[in-house]
């Protein structure tokens, strides 16, 4: 099986730990590419970034059409999942979803923990979007930059750590969710130190593509989700044209 | 007051028709311009079309800063609104919410009525999204794409005063949402016919920034939509350096 | 255009001062008459005062029909609201509503702050009634009753502030609602002293009765909203004869 | 334990029939009075003639004062009731609250049957109130208006069991809630023939005045049911003196 | 009319307390007798014990066929509470449910204050199953468990005022359910020290079932509560034999 | 991984069949087992079938602690699942809320389609249970019992099939969820028909319980999950005693 993991942003350095965390997660058999768009911000903190992101996630899944048995978005705010689902053929899950789903079979209630307050708005929008309100006990945010999180890790993991125990003992979290795909790699020892379930949505991506494969079913390709109709596109990416222009040749 | 409205898609007939019904609505003292994006899809059709023209939205806002009081986005899954607000530090209102808003001031419940049913799904996303639910008696299709809409008006007419009236009686719905920016041009027709507030969204948005202008608030900047953080983009419309690179630039 | 504030209370300083709020926030060409009703109490903090104070409103639209254009009912409990809806066949829009709808447009969030704390639920089955329980952050109340908002503006000010930058700060709010129609004055001090939007009802509902009516919509006529069926009165305001009695003189 | 039934339309024989309702369901030693109030419409069968009633309810409630140890406002739109909850220190129930929560002990959900279907939305804001959305399987109207009721009472019987049947059938319901007040004589002629359980207010009601005295506890006085504030009335009723004025006379 | 009221668990002492609350609770006329079930946990803390706890129940209940006009379950978990349900012919109140309804008649919002944390989420369980999420402010634990409660009242009584103190405070709550059945012997105590209604769920459910043999309403038995069909069943109690076997019998 | 599957009802054949389907689903290297619980009811279709099935699933599940990687628990109203939970150190996943969470990947929204309509309320509990209300479209019942589902497998696909392109068509379904293990068979079959994804829970759920077990985590052990506290059990099964009364003895 082949999972293509598109990290939304275009920074290199965390495409390359993702896609560690991604291969660390994944069973045997599974072979994990994880690639940035060739377009959009360095990182993705706030609904302008994301829009930006979304549109270069789309020019890598029609890109790539034919090569992958699933895909996985790794941004938390799942930039660009629905239409990707249009794109493709096989599954698509966002990290913000699969670590909601992953985490609801685990705990009663559960927390999200990210970087910058301005993208618990973003973050917000997620888990209504993926229904999943009632199992949220609270969104926090911590001072860190998506780009700082590498820079002084130790840091990193005191503000989280800090952060979620507030989420455990003032929200009730059962659990936490790393809400940012760069926060993957200090999932095991922010568990270790914390007692209860901390999920990273890549890990958590990388086994429901793997479920929905194993299980064989895919995307619903009837209403929501349907293949993009027949339409000229202007000034857009050219891996698009197949799919979009795919009726409107002279026959 | 100066107001752009954005036609998100790139059918020039069709952003001719939308800002005919723009300046329709406008109040003596407003000037309205139209535009379509410089690129993105002919029409908007379903999640990927949405995404890849909220890229280009984000494009025309951020090239007319400081042009204009305010902004309508004119597609009823108001694509880029969140991310538009973060780039402009004026209103930026979607047609599709100001729809909602208005006729939840005259109807205890309303349905939207809109072009082929794959679009339903991102309308309801929109109207979760507007957190409207409770509101909205139903979402109705009819067979007609967007680009069909003008092609023979009294077809239309028909198909949309049928499913209206379905959802008049069936759904009890007290009015009608013209699910598409499209469809405007028959908004009094349609009222007409039906005894029942019939809704176009762009013209409810003009008013709408109208009224915000006129009263005196605009975008909240400090948390969900504040500017983008400073940092790179890769590939990026050139329109959008001067605010996101705006301090990293050498001092 | 003319649009009757109604005042829902029977103290003439503060209808006065809603009356020039009123005018500010109108339109040109829009004329504002604004009124208390012939009875009622001094000021509404209760459900009881509320019933009270709907009673003579209703008196108050049906002794006006056919002179405004649109009303509004300047009480943050929005007292009579749906009756009055089917008394008119002009617009009607209370302040409640037409605050929170405003604030949607221009923040994530937003908050409450109004007088004193036994208000709170009444503004809270406001908040359920108009479908916005998930766009309100909190409602938060002061020490002040309604008629001790003008005696000392300073302290009423400073306590309205504090309470506002605790919204912002603990409950996540991007704007601020005037939880009562008497605080319409220091909408626009508060914003400046605050940095976030601040919407006094009053305002947001004259510009959203414009809009109304300059986009050609009133309540609709067909289920919820119907004028009242034809019956007998005993002992009720003589103003609602003509409405009620239409049809039960012989012919 | 005197309980005191209000009737808040004025249509004397709906009155005396539901006076005889409430004695059936009383308890040994229980002591039913039932009344009109001195004024407000014939029948209730909108928002205005729920307002207008609301308001001589309250002239009922605060005349009554010390006479009772609860009341029951028998109008399955609870007109007036959280302003009668403020003005008395004993129980008050309404008749749609009532037969809602007795209901949901019995089934699992349930749906309402009622008068004609512009009362539909009345009923719906009573169960959005009394947050029982999600046990509410529909509302279903007949042609019946308040006053035909009684008229023709076979014609009404067969009129009530076709759309209880059709809620039972198309909607799931398990049990029927008698929509009008004036509907109660027939609620165990409906039982009968329907199988499942038929609820009328002004018992349940009854029942749960009865509970509450039983079991020693009354509306809780702290917040928002607190006694209305001290406070000048204007041109209202004057058995509400004695409450709204109680610490404005001159010490 | 024969109350069974059933403590779900197996601590006699606990049970002997719990029949004399409901005793005290009972109008003249009821006949309550009160058993723990034949097997079980000695307290219900969680939803192991629950489960286990809920098979004996229904035993008792089986086993008790015909012999009571209603049943009540006595542990606000509601533990078997639907099952019960299908299995009696007569009215079945849990103690959590009961409650809940009963404080909707006389708060805007109530708060549960209840034993050790660990319990908080069963009790959440049990709202949300009632559909009263939206009345429920707060859930509250103390550090006792359930056999402690009766070991020092003293500390039980300050510990559970200090929590209700803080739900009123912090919360908003307008009364205080008292969240396990050992509970029920302080509410007047409570209540007394609170100012605001405390309500213990044994006295209300058996209210609540007198209201309901009172009204002459029982178990919809269309769909949810249907008796169970008939089947083999292997090692369960033989007080179910009846029931589920009886169909199964040669002819 | 060795994963213990619980068909909680006592028919072995079906036991069997679940077994099969199970580990069809397995990734090479799950090792699958399959039991029925020691005692309870031969079918489950209603709540008192599921509370008997609940307690003899956890005697399945502490009496084979430490032998397996993770448990499903495999009929439609997920029995026991949360007392489960309690007992187990290790994944438990039940198979309804692992079709629910499965399907949302893949479709915007789903039914569930299953047995005889008396088990519709128990299954939507369950939907409430798991926070899918949002998700799930419909829930549709067809005249099968769980035991004639495989007397007559071409009626049962012909009866599932029906109500399976009812709710496609009519209530907006993108995904069919079988709502009984029985029918897990039959699942690959009714996909080919339906051309859309058609999700057996048994299936779902073993790829959940190995993507837990496979990315390290398992179920909170701080609240709502924690062990039960020790304590004396009375005439409950015996497995259960290691973990009740594991500080009960003396020291």
């Amino acid at each position: 099986m082949r999972i293509l993991v598109i990290n939304p942003n275009t920074t290199q350095a965390m495409t390359d730990a993702i896609g560690d965390v991604a291969r660390a997660a994944a069973a045997p058999g599974t072979e994990i590419d994880c690639v940035s768009p060739p377009g959009g911000p360095r990182s993705i903190e706030g609904f302008a970034d994301e829009a930006l992101a979304a549109y270069h996630v789309l020019d890598v899944v029609a890109g790539t059409a034919g090569e992958y048995d699933g895909y996985v978005i790794a941004c938390f705010g799942d930039p660009g999942l629905y239409a990707a689902r249009e794109l493709a053929d096989v599954p698509v899950v966002g990290i913000a979803e699969a670590a909601m789903h992953m985490a609801s079979l685990v705990a009663h209630t559960w927390s999200i923990v990210t970087v910058i307050p301005r993208v618990e708005p973003m973050l917000a929008e997620a888990v209504i979007r993926t229904a999943m309100t009632e199992k949220c006990a609270s969104i926090r945010g911590t001072p860190l930059t998506v780009l700082e999180i590498e820079a002084d890790i130790e840091r990193t993991k005191r503000m989280m750590l800090d952060e979620a125990r507030a989420a455990i003992e003032q929200d009730g979290a059962e659990a936490i969710l790393l809400g940012c795909a760069g926060l993957g790699p200090i999932d095991k020892t922010m568990q270790a130190a914390l007692g209860v379930p901390v999920l990273d949505g890549t890990g958590c991506a990388v086994k429901l593509v793997e479920s929905l494969v194993g299980y064989g079913i895919t995307t619903a390709k009837v209403k929501a989700f349907l293949a993009p109709e027949p339409k000229e596109l202007v000034a857009c990416p050219a891996s698009l044209a197949p799919t979009y222009e795919r009726t409107l040749s002279p026959t």
